[in-house]
């Protein structure tokens, strides 16, 4: 029933709880799994930092290994879905803010289910968390899975 | 992979959107399908008028109303569900905060997914509205589809 399912991953608890629900909805359906790592990059920093000697290096090097960080959470996550069994896994890492630039690549993707994790905070501390999934179920427009 | 999912149903677009969802989830995974219509009690405005004459009967036949539309609206879910060849399908009405309602149903029913409507508005509007689906996503303890 769902033929292009993306997973934002990051590498978190809550992201591993996703990875599986979403592994488990694509080997039922013969759906693409595309996982997606988002990292923010640190050219406001660099900006910021722009008189001070040598700061245009820390900015890049900064940027580098978040980048670096992203490659990796995005291949373990595409690793492990292979070995899962899923045929179809592609991976794909985006600097940005992480609600808005997951329901971009979604829609620039044609996804129709987005699996993501909650925080994990049960009761109170979740319904009061203004968290990247809630922005993302608010923003996206196609079904969103939060698990 | 679900074997008892949960969809609450209030007749609003959103709600349908849901229902068709859960319904092709619930064939897929040859699970149990549960719906649930939650409508608001007047009884608060029943003890606020209680001086009033007649205020009871008033009340009363409000919850009354309120019941049975709920009562159509979960029948109706229901019959789409068994038509569209869901096997085992169960509807039940309940009163109370729909959010607090759904959540505390879901749990003691031990359903490991709620596929539920957002209000169907884009972008910024979606994001901004504190809905229904927003609480329960916050709340709840087993996997949500905002659909």
């Amino acid at each position: 029933m769902f033929q292009r399912i993306l997973v934002p991953y990051d590498g978190s608890n809550g992201a591993e709880r996703a990875l599986i629900k979403a592994v488990e909805l694509a080997k039922l359906c013969g759906a693409q799994l595309t996982v997606l790592t988002v990292y923010r990059h640190h050219s406001m920093l660099e900006a910021s930092l722009s008189m001070v000697r040598g700061a245009a290096e820390i900015g890049g090097s900064l940027d580098e290994a978040m980048r670096g960080t992203a490659r990796d959470a995005a291949d373990y996550a595409k690793s492990h879905a292979k070995d899962a069994g899923v045929e179809k896994v592609s991976a794909f890492i985006k600097a940005g803010p992480p609600a808005r630039t997951i329901v971009a690549f979604a829609k620039e993707k044609g996804c129709d289910l987005i699996v993501l994790g909650s925080r994990g905070l049960g009761a109170t501390e979740g319904y009061l968390l203004g968290s990247v999934s809630h922005k993302v179920t608010g923003l996206a427009t196609c079904p969103v899975m939060v698990v």
